[in-house]
């Protein structure tokens, strides 16, 4: 299969913000369109929690990516006119260095002895792509859920690599209901004996993998990314048929919505390092931009200085409110940046970044097509 | 210790709504205040999945109960003016029949071999107690959450047996999302190798017993019942101290709010039979009142007649909605009732009724008082 993935070596040790090195670290990316002489046409894009660098397809790489219909030739991030790129963030699993790594100075996987890390580190990883590329100002820097956090990481440890930024569905600051969230989901792999504090068979392919706490961590993941509202509308009480029924499992699965968490579950749980996902989930929780406010996330948004900024958010969101979207546009504009804030009423919750292309489209295209 | 509790001996064989049949099966309840010779002024309340019929302290029973200051001398439902029951639900391990007691045919505990368990049943077994004290017809009948469900079964099940229905935070009929929250619950609880297909050991007393699944679906349920405004203004991003840290574990608890989570797990893990549980869930998941109305909710919710009506939701409730409780409250009116509709600002979640007694006992009191 074509592979369009790149890999950027990190400067060797990188160190972390938490105390931490790596040696030898790399991320992967990807890359669309082209830069230009100026190298003013960049267009930096920081992902959720899980997807990889493969945001779109290419020739290279003609498979689906994770915002196929948001990027590429004439669409809302234009690849005939931007160089894109979008990064696989430090400690995932999906070609960057990660706790499933192997660990140079012993030859076997990080687990556990993976640095501590935090979204900072993500943010420093993804600048250090965009240096090595050329470009010292991002034209726009987009930020999806975890990645958007880690955006504003981006530009508050790296001042005037920025021009333009673009909040999608975010938070300054992980707010308790969310650490709540995601604490239960690190549980749920932390309890499964076969996490064996971290010591579970890598890869997904032997005996002895969390695959129950992943399972757990996922189904609650899929519930607080949509809302209750789409699922009236599309699961309502609508059983399964018999023959998709576990007749032989007590309290088996009897509704619609639950063969839809079942599907999403088995997805993902083989296809994600469950160590990855402790390191990247934890740091999500510890992500407060009032760290650069003296305390205060206000004034740790004012001192992001960016020309334009579009800041989205849905009103069904319960992961990341659409209070917390608009503290990011109010702290942005106190800082002097021209804000545009869209807060859309899409059912589907925190998710609909990725389903509601015609809205999401709309805002960006619109926000990237003005000069 | 002294015991307020009565027992009520159910019909035996008592049928099921689904099928089977319970053999020398009772309810557990307690009462306060005194039946007046019309027997026209009793109030009856059935509960939430989890607590007993210890709704509050009584000369016989001084220990404060899981509605302390909305029942008793004085206050909102007041016993000095009423003759109030509450009920243990059938299926609940609070000393009515559920999948932890004898099974008389077999001498050993039925754990899975209970019959399957709808709210339908919970409401003729409190019934079978009002009967046996001798009421025709309840001066108002309280159902909270999953009681509240079981309230609306118990009205259509007994046409004419309620003169006034007071309904808190329910739904009459079990949505997606919150099937999905209650089946992700059951899971953990199935998955966790001790529980062993219902074969732990009962009461908690003994080695194998699903702590893991119990506490997981424990704090999703806390997650859930409460709201994400409380806890911003309650925990923030406020840390544990040093030594409330578990050090030694990897990814332990670093935060106030996963302490608390912590906390309510502790209290309840070993407290609430795990089968009896995931019977009494499921029986959530499987009420929908539209089946009374040939399909329709609605419809369903117009059978039941009363003369006098409060309905109660709150906001912040994402388990059951406000816009459900609105639908409760059409529906009653639709057929003929007086409703009251009350829609709260709380900022507890579902919780609320447990938690903002001025709000709650305001509404319940003054309709009670009402002639």
């Amino acid at each position: 299969m074509a592979d369009a993935r790149r890999y950027c070596k990190l400067p060797s040790p990188f160190a972390m913000k938490r105390g931490g090195v790596l040696h030898d670290a790399r991320v992967a990316y990807e890359t669309w369109g082209t830069l230009n002489s100026a190298c003013d046409n960049a267009v930096l894009v920081l992902t959720g929690l899980s997807p990889s660098a493969h945001m779109t397809s290419s020739a290279e790489d003609p498979a689906a990516g994770w915002w196929e219909d948001m990027a590429g030739p004439g669409k809302a991030i234009d690849t005939d006119r931007w160089f894109v790129i979008c990064v696989n963030s430090l400690g995932s699993d999906k070609g960057s260095t990660c706790p499933a790594s192997i660990n140079p100075s012993t030859g076997e996987a990080y687990r556990l002895d993976f640095p501590e890390l935090s979204l900072e580190d993500v943010a420093n990883a993804a600048h250090e792509v965009v240096r090595t590329l050329g470009i010292e100002r991002l034209a726009c820097l987009v930020g999806c859920s975890m990645g958007g956090m880690a955006a504003l990481a981006y530009m508050l440890l790296h001042p005037g690599a920025v021009r333009a930024h673009v909040s999608v569905d975010t938070a300054p600051q992980a707010q308790p209901f969310a650490i709540a969230i995601r604490s239960l989901q690190r549980e749920a792999i932390r309890l499964d004996p076969n996490w064996a504090n971290g010591g579970y068979d890598i890869h997904g392919d032997g005996e002895r993998y969390p695959d129950m706490g992943m399972s757990i961590a996922r189904k609650l993941g899929v519930i607080t990314y949509r809302s209750a509202m789409e699922w009236n509308g599309r699961f309502a009480r609508i059983r399964l048929d018999a023959e998709q029924r576990e007749e032989q499992q007590p309290f088996g699965f009897e509704f619609q919505v639950e063969s839809y968490l079942e599907g999403h579950a088995r997805r993902f749980v083989r296809s994600f390092d469950p160590n990855s996902y402790l390191y990247l989930s934890r740091a999500s929780d510890w992500f407060d931009i009032a760290e650069y406010g003296d305390g205060n996330v206000m004034e740790g948004l004012r001192r992001i200085h960016v020309e334009r900024a579009l800041v989205i958010g849905v009103s069904t969101d319960i992961l990341f409110p659409l209070e917390q979207q608009e503290q990011i546009a109010e702290g942005l504009a106190a800082a002097g940046a021209a804000v545009d804030f869209v807060a859309l009423d899409s059912p589907q919750g925190h998710d609909a970044f990725l389903v509601d292309i015609e809205n999401y489209s709309r805002a960006i295209g619109g926000f990237l097509a003005k000069p």
